[in-house]
């Protein structure tokens, strides 16, 4: 059996009875009856993810894939295919936004190269990226398949066994992406999994106009036809319309989740590769956690095919894992209640008289 | 001039040198433009309230007013009044949801009693609680004015001192309540400051069902009715349907905001003291942070009056602070985007081609 087949068989539901656990302690702390509201819903959710009460949450890592777009070439991005490599160093240095919002988390990052189209090779040399390249960068899905089947399946592979490496130093995973011109794809994704028109599905990137914008729609609707994606084979799926970084993204979750580890699903990019897991594995979704919503057009659309209300709204557009950082915070605050708050009895506080 | 008035006139609008410079400056970090929406919309706000960038928010401080209330012996509540005094026990203690969260936030927690019904002496001796005690419980708002006028004015002024006395060690403010029965007084004075039916500013508490919410809905306009609260008049509002911990956190947001200190409103009851502040000095809602939306009705139209969009909307219905210390993780996130993101240029990253 392959490694991707052993990972999708041995994902199992979330544990019932730590969930019933984690419910019962969170009913006698000292507030009316589940007063903190998706905070207790996260603490339960954890539980059940876990099997465990309290949960251990405190060793978190934000996994950035990155890849890069034979798509950009249709002009689908504001930005230059060679950003992807400059953003690269940016995180191993320090200074991006996700360094920044996982250094406030408490959470290490790790960037793993899926397939840039730079050299990355003197970073993966020293250690500070991880290389798992699987090509120099898609090619162009408005004219063929993004990759070769092959190389689907070796993307989650690839993204399962980054999990596993991972697992003994992380217990709360966060998925992260970096890759010009990945919103097109990851419309592609979206609008394959979720059944809405490439116009739904699409939005605006790191910020084109009205004309840029009516040109990405196009070039989804072309990869779309000239791919004719099936969303019933999902490893299909993501070769002829999904991108490296998002295929790793996907493994990474379905590795998180068989691993029993939680999965903080950052934005746009990272809920498309959530969809290509979900279709994999149903189950793979109780592991997951979305993060926010973003200011992405389809990203709405996206959660909700994934059956997932998000715990932050901030008009976020960035990715990298920035989002699911900033849920981190919620996470910690979650089993904190869990375990740091006095029951009733202990406080002798009275009970609500119904 | 009264220590009231005093404090209105010392008011300054946001200093707007100082947001021009927080933007020119998030402007160039390298990520696509605003691409932290919200958090970024967060920095910019501190900076034009601090006067400062990067404005300083390390010292954090939730107010936690407690009080009780008259009308609570009309049924408005699943929980007997004593509570009130029991759950300030336990915030002394650390067991409460504001401890959890004021830890994990690294807020420190100061409990105020603005007159609660109980004995609390020993604890304010102890100098566990700052006792500002107006009476012991306001009078029930549905036969008569909750307080006199000079009360009113009292707790208004209790809390401009509670800010005052704290600056010196924090420089951003979070608001928190304490009260049994206190979502009765908070929806009316919604109703009479956004103009909405009482239908519409009551919401469920604690928890009550259909049958006891048409009782509280009809005490609530019982208590407009008997009162003829005239919006144009807050101290007038305050006094004949208000509460003294309420009347504590509008003082507490309008003494915070003439020391340029931001402000994190809490929930239903704080936002019912916020708009008793903004109705008393208008500029002083630039120096309010909206932190989140709760599950109670009336906060929607109460944060619409006040024209603030929350931070976060998580299904809370707790107060205490609980809320705004979940958001200061984001007005942390927000200084440090500011602060420790790398530039383009330092980066070495190409900008957008447009």
């Amino acid at each position: 059996m392959s490694l991707l087949e052993h990972t999708i068989r041995s994902i199992a539901p979330a544990d019932a009875a730590a969930r019933s656990r984690a419910r019962r302690r969170l009913e006698q702390l000292t507030m009316p009856h589940w007063a903190l509201g998706r905070v207790m819903d996260l603490a339960e959710d954890l539980a059940g993810m876990t099997g465990l009460v309290p949960p251990p949450v405190s060793r978190k890592t934000v996994v950035t894939m990155a890849g890069d777009h034979g798509v950009v070439s249709s002009g689908v991005s504001l930005y230059p295919p060679e950003v992807t490599v400059q953003m690269v160093r940016n995180f191993v240095r320090g200074g991006a936004a996700i360094n920044v919002l996982a250094r406030l988390a408490g959470a290490r990052v790790v960037v793993v190269d899926m397939g840039v189209a730079g050299d990355l090779g003197e970073l993966a040399r020293e250690g500070l990226v991880i290389s798992r390249r699987v090509a120099p960068g898609t090619r162009d899905i408005s004219r063929g398949p993004a990759m070769d089947r092959e190389q689907a399946v070796r993307c989650l592979e690839e993204g399962i066994g980054i999990a596993r490496e991972l697992a003994g130093g992380t217990d709360v995973f966060a998925t992260g992406d970096m890759g010009i011109g990945n919103t097109t794809p990851s419309s592609a994704l979206v609008s394959v999994f979720s059944g809405v028109d490439a116009a739904v599905a699409t939005g605006r990137g790191t910020g084109i106009d009205d004309t840029q914008f009516a040109r990405k729609v196009g070039i989804v609707r072309q990869a779309l036809s000239v791919n004719r994606p099936d969303p019933e084979d999902p490893v299909g799926v993501l070769a002829s319309v999904g991108g490296f970084e998002i295929g790793g993204i996907a493994g990474l979750i379905l590795g998180a989740a068989a691993l029993r580890k939680p999965v903080l699903v950052d934005g746009f990019i990272s809920t498309a590769g959530a969809l290509v897991a979900a279709a994999l594995a149903p189950v793979a979704a109780q592991y997951m956690i979305a993060s926010h919503r973003s200011m992405e057009q389809g990203h709405r659309v996206a959660l909700e095919a994934l059956g997932k209300r998000p715990l932050l709204d901030l008009d976020l557009r960035l990715g990298e894992g920035t989002g699911a950082a900033l849920a981190m915070n919620l996470v910690e605050a979650a089993v904190r209640i869990l375990t740091e708050m006095a029951t009733f009895e202990e406080a002798a506080v009275s009970r609500s008289v119904s």
